[in-house]
């Protein structure tokens, strides 16, 4: 059984990779950079996302693909922000894949888009191994949730392309040491761009913003 | 492919089902009652059991079963408390089995235990589709993750004896309604105890032990 089980497993993530590759040359073709980001439950997705469309429209042209186990809560956040947003929900599931976002792009205005934006499932172990044909991974890790969670969750934290520690704002009230949790992400990924942020209030924000600037502007100069 | 691959889930699902029923029957034998404590990365899960190893020893006997997917970060921090403790690190894992809770048990003095207390890996979604042949099952939802939860990532509260809600230390910094986190639970679960805690003060916790000794004791009464 347990064998099978891992075929199985390898045959799902070989048709997912696939997947994933067509997705990336569909966005290619229409200049989009596409992000995911992926966290714990109520790490702070969404309002990354909120703040990030609050700064960088009408300049950028921004849509959203928001995945949920269950209910439109995020969604209805943010659709009062004026871009376009597909709600995929997966009851029983714990991660979007390629399939699902191929299916979310052919219902995206592709020519009018320069970014896109995926909020995956929030589950800090089964996303990370989803390619889902993005070009940039952005975890979320907040700060009430520890300063362990590299050293017990480390794929997520490896395959990252930055790192968002959340919930600066609650610092003063936590026994969290930011030198500790840098440690464990650095030795898993020593070049990855850290982050001190809150979502909340905005504040450490400014590097996130312009280093999606910087690689949209990679991105559309290929 | 997605035929198949629900097949082998239900057989999956079918198999463990099996196992777990076989592990209840030799927690009865022994009149261990086994709680199945779940919730995200960071909810405070081992802080709650170090909580509860302190207030019942030495007249409860208790040992532990620590689920990561790496590390033993947790199992660390009870190993000053003298209680037995088994670690199972499940690589690329995302939840504990009635498997490896078999093989757990196969190491536990289990003639010198009255309660066993099993911390699954952090995950509010696949540990819940998975019988241990735990007797009760405690979810822990941290304040900080938000009041939303229940609504997002309903099927772990569908299923808990006993709700959590943790961290409340930090209420008072927090956009987090008491009222509409319970309404969401008790619209999937009308029946289950809500509890306000905080693990890290201590607060609020007289009514979990006053809980967990109930069960011990309608336990030995049967």
């Amino acid at each position: 059984m347990e064998i099978k089980v891992l075929t199985i497993k390898e045959d799902i993530l070989g048709a997912n990779e696939k997947k994933a590759r067509s997705n990336q040359d569909r966005l290619d073709k229409y200049g989009i950079l596409a992000v995911n980001i992926m966290s714990s439950p109520g790490a702070g997705k969404t309002s990354l996302i909120l703040q990030t469309i609050g700064k960088l429209k009408p300049e950028t042209r921004v849509a959203v693909i928001e995945g949920d186990v269950a209910s439109q809560v995020d969604a209805d956040r943010l659709h009062q922000q004026g871009v376009s947003i597909i709600q995929i929900n997966i009851p029983g599931g714990c991660h979007l894949d390629a399939n699902m976002i191929e299916n979310a792009l052919d219902n995206l205005p592709l020519k009018e888009l320069d970014l896109l934006l995926i909020e995956n499932v929030g589950n800090l172990i089964c996303p990370a191994e989803f390619d889902l044909g993005e070009h940039k991974r952005a975890i979320l890790s907040s700060m009430p949730e520890g300063d362990d969670k590299p050293y017990k969750y480390p794929l997520m934290f490896t395959e990252a392309d930055v790192v968002l520690v959340n919930k600066l704002d609650l610092l003063p009230h936590l026994d969290f040491q930011v030198s500790h949790f840098c440690e464990g992400v650095t030795r898993l990924n020593p070049t990855v761009k850290i982050l001190q942020v809150s979502c909340k209030t905005g504040e450490g924000l400014e590097p996130w913003f312009s280093w999606l600037l910087a690689q949209m502007k990679d991105k559309k100069a290929r």
